[in-house]
């Protein structure tokens, strides 16, 4: 099994100036299909522009989903010391565990969804270092960490679902958007799992402090995430550029896997024109995010749980756009007028 | 198989004065599961809001969808004379025998859904009476249409989708809407199918003078429909009723099934409490009828195609609902640290 390789920070440089990119012919055939199914032009809205974008991915007219693949990264955070989770460190372990026992949410989403599911833990036992005193990893941590994201990505796959777990990561998450877009801590600073107004105040000072702290508003993409990233994170960004060079579909969670993802528009701000985002998160600072990529979510509906549950609830969406895409009659086929 | 009767006017107005309620004492068990599940509180958002709705309804803390049912109701309507539609009226028709023969949208969703699929032609060649000059239906045609609505909802059903397909049937809905909960044309018709600016201009004048012509917003739900309403969309209003005194959840699609279904708000402002908004319709009007109603729709895909095919989209979302209320891991059962 092969993968892009990410042995350095000028590594991940040079795989974001040469990514591959949809096919637009095929995109017009895709286009002409939709116009000739039965139906008012333009009826199926958002399904007709996933089945259209998927077309173009996947380089074929009818494209199709057989082997959708959901990985969630988990890793712990240095900075969960500074008290900016509602829950003690030792929850991901435990959920990760959870999530091998079959208990998880997205356990029963990924197996509603038709996706396939693989948990990678990235060294729970070694957390990142305290970002808010120190870079989160050195360089060859954070290869290790984007390069296992390379190699997680199931080399059947025709999607790919990316999520996350780690408590204090909605910390690294907002340090890294706020790296990588600008603005203040207010800006990309939410409740995470529920904290409550002090706990909220001290996220933004260590956010806001970390960022000044490694002057991360000016580095590379590789540097924010080693600097105030982690390594659930830096899976993430790996798995993302990998899937790109594969022309592969990727559906993004909420604002952790999202943030992940967006580092790398750092650098070229077309890198995630193979993503689509699945919701809009509750979590303040998804919503700037989503804006900063000048992207629309397919779901709104007030989660903010991570895990990549809002990614397999998403994937029912695109099965949905590739379900009529594909079965659906045209009017030739079916007899019906058409528009007069 | 029982049902509800409707053989007069007055049996809906006593239908709609003793209607079952959804059962507080079981959601508010279903609540107590979700907050104990393996998530922060409230983090699945509508998900959870979704699953214990359905619990109260269902009267089990742990309700299943296993016997989903959509049911399309198709008629044809004499107002397409008047030149309101972008489409022809043997497009119902040719558009039934598309459903029966599996090449429509809703065919492809239903299956994905996991939905059964009814078709129910109500008359085809018989088209309403054109009510911009005379009332749509008799009081037996109404009432006979409605009785094909309660009748058609499957004995065995566990959650209800509805749907419809009809040429010219965005003008009865809007004049029904309108009939309703008041305003004036330009707040309830849209472009339908896709008419032009001239048609829409027309589409005004009909459904203002309809509903003056009437009296329309001043009759009961029954006279509403009979007047100018339509035969699919009395079936929508019957089936509903059936439903909710069988304490049987409804997914409403767009624009017309969710006009058909809130004509009962006109005597009884709680008569869709069992009714779940599955999408918001581009169709101009349909955001107008949700807010008179207090709802809010579960997606917004920029969907106007009707059939149900929001319903069946919908659906899956319901059921990510209820895979995670019913198939979650407690704190305590996967030995994960609550909330500090």
């Amino acid at each position: 099994m092969s993968g892009v390789k990410i042995e350095s920070a000028t590594d991940l440089t040079h795989l974001l100036k040469s990514m591959p990119t949809r096919d637009p012919l095929v995109e017009e055939l895709a286009r002409e299909r939709q116009n000739s199914l039965t139906k008012p032009a333009g009826s199926l809205g958002r399904l007709e522009e996933i089945a259209i974008w998927l077309a173009g991915w996947h380089q074929r007219e009818k494209p199709s989903i057989d082997n959708a693949a959901c990985v969630v990264f988990a890793g712990n955070h240095g900075v969960a010391a500074q008290g900016v989770s509602a829950f003690p460190p030792e929850v991901t372990e435990q959920m990760v565990l959870n999530f091998e026992n079959g208990g998880a949410a997205i356990n029963q989403l990924s197996a509603l969804s038709g996706a396939s599911l693989n948990v990678v833990s990235l060294n729970l036992d070694r957390p990142t270092k305290d970002f808010s005193v120190e870079p989160a990893m050195n360089e060859q941590e954070c290869c290790d960490a984007m390069q296992t994201g390379v190699m997680s990505v199931p080399h059947d796959a025709d999607i790919l679902l990316l999520g996350e777990m780690g408590i204090a990561n909605t910390t690294a998450a907002a340090a890294v958007a706020q790296s990588t877009f600008g603005g203040r801590a207010k800006d990309w600073v939410g409740r995470g799992t529920g904290i409550d107004d002090d706990s909220l105040k001290l996220k933004y000072d260590v956010v806001n402090c970390a960022v000044k702290l490694h002057g991360a508003d000016q580095k590379s993409a590789f540097d924010i995430m080693r600097t105030v990233g982690g390594r659930e994170l830096a899976a993430i960004t790996g798995a993302v550029i990998e899937a790109r060079h594969r022309r592969l579909p990727v559906i993004l969670d909420g604002f952790i896997s999202t943030a992940a993802a967006a580092v790398l528009c750092k650098e070229n701000i077309n890198a995630l024109d193979h993503a689509l985002i699945s919701h809009q998160s509750v979590e303040q600072g998804h919503r700037n995010l989503i804006g900063k990529l000048g992207k629309r979510p397919i779901l709104d509906l007030d989660m903010r749980l991570g895990e990549a549950s809002g990614a397999a609830v998403a994937l029912m969406i695109v099965k949905a756009a590739l379900a009529t895409h594909n079965g659906m009659a045209t009017f030739a086929q079916a007899g019906v007028s058409e528009n007069e």
